[in-house]
């Protein structure tokens, strides 16, 4: 535990994630199969009852179960045995057909599906809250800004659903993805069933039937696909948010400040700085999933019927890609809620830039009347009167130049938004549509 | 250019991808544009002629463009101004209304759909190559190994329908992702379409439909999850193949030498080696494929409202990820329709076991008939008697220390073989399902 | 926590690498600090001594200083208030002059020294283990094999002469990052050392004086280089050790098991199985790191003065790499010390390759007295021999194919290792050498 | 080839790692290799006469070797094969007791060696530019800006400094690394010289002297640290060039804008903008080359004596690491050659700023004569006062709040840059000073 690991971590998800959940979901494998089990005759009701109630009484310490585990390269084993140790002469009916892999892949699911679901709550209400401030600021125009470069005018509001749209599509994928993903694990040693062949289909259905999981017919124990596809899931999110993170921390600059959300951390030093701490976690947070992802992929590369080299990479890598998908989506959710633009700052901007973003919008205004490159000409000579003289603006220029339009009203931010405004409510239509 | 380059190649993916193929996809958005803008009468009909005329007969040099795109930052600009050129007095009408994102975008999504269609017909088949395969040796016993030992008996079919079952969750999940990324990119400078407003939304459904891509109201100048999705479903594919390499060169090992797959490559000094060429170049582009995307990852962190530096994260990797999933496809087609057992290393594996895989089945079997426990312990005195005389096996040591049973029929491998002639079949239905 | 921590973690290096290690060294840099400050003048020596007696007496809970730090951004800023709070009216001397990036900078080189002092012992340890195992094995015959085909013999200390060499190196590059890396950071709030000039670079010194430490006048706050290269060396170490531990993975298949090392884990279903558990963790560690390493260096690209972004990611990755090269060398230590070859197994490959691995041999002692395209002629009819009949070797076909040699010395496998005993002795002479 | 391979790309670099060169290379070592054969009376003298002129006279065509090589997974097996042909009768004493390896590694060296001589020499180029326009603009006061945050004042001069630090460092580092990578590979097919025994060891000191090579005893055909460190070097150096690229990115946003280097790019359809393609690229660059890292690494972790998969993943990403390396350091050239300050925008940001960035100066300025918690205080109520007031300045309420010093010359940036001058100056005393 390092001193940073709050700033980047989430307690309700290092919890789902955690030892002692995954020990609990374990059991309640364990469980499921011995009630599966004795329902189809395959082992006897009575030894059943003692499993479930074994798995129900057991609380194992994690750091034992790690300690073993460490011994055995995996941990269900040392869980098994455990839970072995508490049911007496029924001890040979538990665990009953299964290899350890099938209970370390179908708690892990468990342990998934229950992150999942958080994270699914938490993406839609950071979905709904930038799409309510999209709406609120559809109209309250902007600079863009395009390779460090102030643009042209857009709306706060449609910035705000650049990083929204993403968000929605997330939960789409979500949706698709899990099918792949939520299924049980019970194939046996050699992926065949053999244990308990011919009926080991039947039974897997009903183990699947008892946790609410799938049940495909072809093992995965090998074929890591569910597990690397989630974890680009989790990248994608972090990344998107490390999007939004990233765009707050350079509107938030102190010679920007166009938009202010979050609470800024202060300086020991210098007590005039306000640091975007929130928006840089959500880079950081985003980086870090990034490469990790890179890293899992790695452990598809699976051997054989069985690759503990290959398991161990996603046993440690995951867990942490959920918990810092988590901690982006609560920190963005703050970020999110105390958005706010500051008028005043984006104000002082469109007036230092005195109508240089408005140089597209005044060449094609002019086009209307004369050909394009003539318009351009035109717009070139007023860009040089407003780089030659401090409180020239371009619209004053134009003035000069192409008189007989308002220039002002023509050149008017607000007015020269296309359709930032309609952009922006569209990601209030449910929050969820990609 | 190096050495290696055609190893981990593919011409077709190369040229699809290609600086030509991106100039000629540029050139066919830039004549969409004019067509739908003449359409919409936002520039004169005669000025669209004359564009899609220059569109059509010119052919830039890519070098040039290159070259005009490393100072510019990006090569949809130099195309631009050389297709201007060839639009005398229309000039101003080409282009109009883009900018150079969205020529670079929707160029690149044209370029995208043609490769996706070659990966797809790849990937369907490969997948039916295996699935073929697996039907043909759906009964062929053969060792499952787990953790780099040999477990219990399964089958080759099972083997490889445990290669071909992600194969064909990849084929649905291309459907799923070709929606997100399909899109045309049409939203001018800030993203908010405003030099054409209010008609731009319009325009933008036109010139889909004149591509046949879609047209989301939200711009993706600076969202990228759709390539990002992209990159990830190549790595799945070719990390999936990567797990099939990484077991062919097991398999194929001096010592074990069951399954045949493809050419080998001879030595320059060892005449008597075969090595296994084109399964090791499955794991090299699965591992460069993981590597990658983990980068391209990073690349979703995308300052502004548009990125140079992100950007070019994406042009330098994602074309090479999509070559790399083409050349694993083609390397996968041929080992999967060259991959055969050696019957006589098998057999000879079996043989050299002498029953110790079939451990587990000896004591499911003994359980029939009395504790668990108890059939446990004579498993494990028939395992020492295998142990302590090379010419024992556990059927024999079974029949002194359990009679009763015809222990070689019982532990025959191709009787515990469990489900795995189903799992090998249901390949076969379709060869798409999941 | 979860339940593979351990098999992949170590208690000492955890414990190094961890909250309550970082809060003493902050709190050891505060009393350098003020004890520095106090010999030249800056502070009133009383004022020191309430500093140094209050950084001693403080033991702020780790749990706490991080939940403030998720606030602040750093963790330092909430230890410097902690620290204050005790220092009472003479709190305003306390990290006079400093910012909270020296004291999180300096703190962490303090952690660094302690953590490679133990990785350079352990590392000292495996690679004198593996040095005396190279030269005890340094004449036992076993094949290489190339490109996971056997290819001619080696000798077993050879081989681990070649996981030996690279941990040689590893110890002098240690050395000489060293000096790059165990420098102090004291540079006040804009990298100039402003608040305490112009005696800041003399501070500077007597601080580094104080902990034994180096003063570059340059500040790297913001120029990471000495850190992300720890991080490669970290990898360079986890990787030469996946290296040994994926070979130790393939020499221990059923099929092979030529060479024995550490513990096998048993499996929860085949009591036959000895899982390759120890090197497999080797493996995972080494790509673990591989990928870590890679997100690292995102790192380096750090913006202005400071960057909190990039920052994040050093403190989340740093100290698990450090934690993973500790457990890689302790689990190699294992390896190493309890490595021996199984003679019986190793023979048996011979025999059962029956000289196949001898054709090169075979090749150049003809050349001696033929052209070299006649001998290659030879050898490759003597290998058809083999290949046609089971029991023929390649001393046997050659004795009939040219006769006038005694082909078993010849080709005795323990005659044909050239320089591989000599490799394997080197590796002795201090285990150190390069 | 894509459009953007020369924005990212290295014509010279390009040429020492391509396939032309690499096969010269391979010529050049099998040239060595007859020689120093000959002269050690292992070959006959005309024997090598021969070799050496096949080899000078062949030019085999990169494109074929290319095709072979995806056949043989290995390039230099066609390359021997096509010298042979041409050696007539003397074929059989070519390549004569060398593996392919062997010849594969030794011109990679020499490739190496080459590509480093260039690498070294803009390295120097880059850090005596940066190090010169440090001691230039030494004294130029600017803004330093901590977390997106201004801080306090510093000197363009000591930013500078900190970009050129590590370049110095870097120098230093490939000087330590040279001797471990720039190394003969001449082991033969296992390693162990055999086929040469017991001449190996003195033939292969005998090639490197031809070459101008180390020779190590142990062969590294699977330790590949020597190969993987050049790849973190290469990194590091792109690193440290991301960092440059980014800060002139942040430099040179509109709102910033104190610092102009390189040529912007224009935009297709904002005249005003002006886009700092060649920063970006430096940072794309360096998030490349990171990621590549992280691959590469996975290279290490190589399987017995010879692992094609793990060769190739060196084979695919080394030379475009180096590549990009020479593509930073050309462009770094170009903006430190170019970079100059902005004056006005300088002073214009002091002005904006009103002294809020001089208000840990201010802190220490009045503790010289007060509690330097009453300093604080009265600091903070004058932050307020400039806060309140926008025509107010910090030397203004102070001068109210705290009368008796000259508060406009004590907050004069150029007051308080402390040691950046000095920082500064010091990076030209010689400019590869670590």
């Amino acid at each position: 535990m390092t001193l940073t690991d709050v700033m980047f971590g989430d307690p309700q998800l290092s919890r789902i994630m955690g030892g002692a959940a995954q020990l609990a979901a374990m059991l309640r494998v364990e469980a499921a199969l011995a009630r599966a089990e004795a329902r189809l005759g395959l082992i006897p009701a009575h030894a059943a009852d003692r499993i479930v109630a074994a798995a129900e009484a057991l609380t194992p310490d994690p750091a034992e179960i790690a300690e073993a585990a460490a011994a055995a390269g995996i941990p269900a084993q040392a869980l098994v045995k455990a839970l072995k140790a508490l049911c007496g002469p029924e001890a040979g009916w538990a665990h009953f057909g299964a290899t350890s892999q099938d209970v370390q892949d179908t708690s892990l699911v468990l342990q998934l599906r229950e992150a999942l679901e958080v994270l699914r709550a938490r993406l839609t209400g950071v979905s709904e809250a930038l799409a309510s401030k999209a709406a609120r600021y559809s109209g309250q125009p902007i600079p863009a800004r395009t390779r460090f470069q102030i643009a042209a005018p857009t709306t706060l509001g449609a910035k705000v659903a650049v990083w929204q749209a993403p968000l929605a599509r997330h939960l789409v994928r979500l949706g698709e993805l899990e099918p792949r993903l939520l299924n049980v694990s019970f194939y046996g040693a050699a992926g065949t069933g053999a244990a308990l062949a011919p009926r080991s289909a039947e039974l897997r259905q009903a183990i699947a039937a008892e946790l609410g999981l799938g049940a495909p017919a072809v093992p995965w124990h090998a074929a890591r696909d569910g597990m690397v596809e989630l974890g680009g899931w989790l990248a994608l999110v972090t990344g998107s948010l490390g999007k939004m993170g990233l765009d707050l921390v350079l509107l938030g600059q102190s010679e920007v400040a166009e938009v202010a959300a979050g609470r800024g951390g202060g300086s020991s030093t210098m007590p005039q700085k306000s640091n975007p701490v929130s928006a840089e976690a959500l880079v950081t947070l985003a980086r870090l999933n990034a490469g990790d992802l890179g890293t899992l992929h790695q452990a598809l590369i699976h051997a054989q019927e069985r690759d503990g080299s290959a398991l161990g990479i996603e046993w440690q890598i995951l867990p942490g890609m959920v918990i810092r998908a988590g901690a982006a989506l609560r920190i963005a959710l703050d970020l999110a809620e105390t958005l706010q633009p500051r008028r005043d700052r984006i104000e002082a901007t469109f007036a230092a830039d005195r109508g240089g973003m408005l140089a597209e919008a005044a060449g094609f205004a002019l086009a209307r009347n004369m050909p394009r490159s003539d318009a351009l000409e035109i717009v070139g000579a007023a860009l040089r009167a407003v780089a030659d003289d401090p409180r020239e603006t371009l619209a004053g220029a134009l003035g000069h130049l192409a008189p007989g339009q308002d220039w002002e009203k023509v050149l008017d931010p607000a007015a020269q938004t296309g359709e930032a405004v309609d952009q922006a409510r569209r990601a209030t239509t449910g929050g969820r549509r990609p």
